[in-house]
């Protein structure tokens, strides 16, 4: 188990330098679409999509296979198309014309012109450029990146740009990995900026309808979110990191895929997911207190930030690491209100714990994500109110 | 100009690393062509893809718009397709049956085969697992990676892997200040091994041809390399690092840019890229010998490793910087024997230099490459033979 950035045993060291991360920030993609009424756009999606499939049955296969409402209340997309069902006029998904939605070509440059929005947006009143800004994302690789495109428009000659591209929902570990090391190698005053810019929903292919696909098209969303890391503990509300850890699982290669193909990126998931990564949750979990100078017991109270990539993940890490409902909150209400966003969606549930004021000053946050591997990434951080 | 790692402000601290580049591997792809027989079939596959093209003017037109065999002798390719004309037989481009070739799921399926090939390859006979393992790549995205699967079949469950995908020619330069930004926070004897698999044939398009488009079929070819970076000083031969500089050029975002097709990925490269880049250069190379505690003039004396993108680039950076044929040896013999082969090409003159008697233990050795952005990249060496 690694990595070995901030490994506690560095604190004894002259050389330890702490690293924060702070300035979180959010933004809302255009739409936002009860999950009701996404799974009604789908049904009919499919069923034009393939004059033989009945609306009906598969509307009743989304409430069996997809995420209930309850658990997912709404998802945010940067298309239009979800809102109607006017075929005619959709950007991507013309169910009548092009049944599995336009090609990748197409997709691609929708991402550029949103990512790009949203890289506008997130600087549009920056007065102080950053050493760096790590673009992450595995939804869209367009070159030159927005990122790139903003530096170049803002004449900031001295950002350097490093993209953090397919590695999947776990993408905020090896970004803070990075901006971690670029603020030891060059001083605690670099600021290395990460931003996130996921379009999950661009990848949908109404022709594929087999219940894993109903479970992937009921979970994800779009989302945005921005964040500075540096070597600086003045910024308030931030989060001081104590230790990291990533390790590929063995024998899970197959449980979860993420592919380039010709109409999108194409995602497959095993039903059994949430349990091979619970079920190796106990010692990794050891192992990441032990690096933070912590014991496993402290660890097992800590405030969680489970990624939520769907409900069974965080109830099944609940189970096998006996938490309280209380200890996972932020990730239920950002799964609630927002969906799986891949990427994007552990920094909305950072920001969550460090607006939340019943998480004190000084709480320990453990965090953890999963992505194609099967890959586990977590870390250890402490909550700075001011 | 950026980045900061390793200004030479730095030498001057207690903090100061030293980084070294060693271990240089390449592994050639299982087919080698002649130029000129790669012109022929080029020729042959375009009337093939469109009846109404004639064979004999295409080839003429590669003749007059793409590198010609004095330049690039010979490319080394993963697919067998390019050493016959048995369309039936062909794994992607059955210029009969799919004009454009087959499509990108086929197109990554097969560079999912090959970069693991690769990666077996190279770390068939390792012993020791090394802290990270970083996959360079800008041709094939698929996950879980080959570096994936490897460590989780090796065993290395301490070993952590970072994609650096959709960068560019350029892209072992942020994969280097990535290992040495890990190498910073972990301590000296960490060691970052780094892993090119670049498959740029792969996403030739047989449908396309204009001038552009010929001249980018006439360059790419497919390369593999592997190299670690480490704070140790005892391994030998090798490069310490001296400076890095990165920036993107203002107004050239269309210049060249790096899209994810239905048909696989698509360049487009302008005429004046050579010139763009050629002129900015004096200017770089500038701020880069300052950044190392070396003068401009001194920086100018040094052996050169340009990513020879093609022949244009070499002689326009020459002549922008002065340099001698002496100077900029290595990218041209690179060039020749093997073609541009996008990131894994600069690790190649690497070891060229490493190799060459002629380049003495303690010379200077600046190197520069480019990409979308434009982004162009440099760093100062020093080669230790011992």
């Amino acid at each position: 188990m690694a990595n070995r950035i901030f490994d506690a045993s560095q604190r004894a060291t002259a050389s330890f330098m702490p690293i924060t991360i702070s300035g979180l920030r959010r933004l809302d993609p255009p739409h936002v679409t009860a999950q009701s009424d996404i799974h009604d756009w789908l049904a009919r999606a499919h069923a034009t999509a393939d004059a033989g499939a009945d609306p009906t049955r598969l509307r009743r296969a989304l409430d069996r296979f997809g995420c209930s409402p309850d658990r997912i209340a709404q998802r945010f997309h940067a298309l239009e198309d979800f809102t109607h069902s006017d075929w005619a006029r959709m950007r991507i998904f013309d169910a009548t014309q092009a049944p599995a939605g336009r090609r990748l070509g197409a997709r691609m440059a929708f991402f550029a012109q949103v990512a790009q929005e949203a890289f506008d947006a997130f600087y549009a009143t920056e007065a102080v450029a950053p050493a760096h800004i790590i673009h992450v994302t595995c939804t869209g690789y367009v070159a030159p990146s927005a990122a790139q495109r903003l530096v170049a428009a803002k004449g900031w000659t001295e950002t350097v740009v490093t993209h953090a591209y397919h590695m999947g929902c776990y993408a905020a570990f090896p970004a803070i990995r990075q901006a971690a090391g670029f603020v030891a190698a060059e001083g605690p005053a670099t600021r290395a900026d990460v931003v996130h810019t996921e379009l999950c929903t661009l990848h949908l292919n109404p022709t594929l309808r087999d219940p894993e696909q109903l479970v992937i098209q009921s979970l994800f969303a779009d989302g945005f979110a921005r964040y500075s890391v540096t070597g600086e503990l003045s910024c308030a509300p931030r989060f001081e990191l104590l230790a990291m850890a990533e390790e590929v699982l063995p024998d899970s290669a197959e449980a979860m895929t993420w592919q380039c193909a010709e109409w999108g990126f194409h995602m497959t998931l095993a039903r059994d997911v949430p349990a091979q990564i619970a079920q190796a949750l106990p010692k990794f979990i050891a192992g990441l207190a032990r690096r933070g100078g912590w014991t496993e017991a402290e660890a097992r109270r800590a405030v969680y930030a489970i990624h939520p990539g769907g409900p069974k993940i965080i109830e099944q890490a609940q189970a096998a690491l006996e938490l309280t409902d209380a200890q996972t909150a932020a990730s239920r209400r950002v799964l609630r209100a927002r969906g799986n966003m891949s990427s994007a969606t552990l920094p909305h549930v950072w920001a969550d714990i460090l607006e939340d004021e019943a998480v004190p000053d000084g709480a320990l946050v453990l965090s953890l994500a999963f992505g194609p591997g099967l890959t586990l990434c977590g870390n250890l951080m402490v909550k700075r109110a001011s």
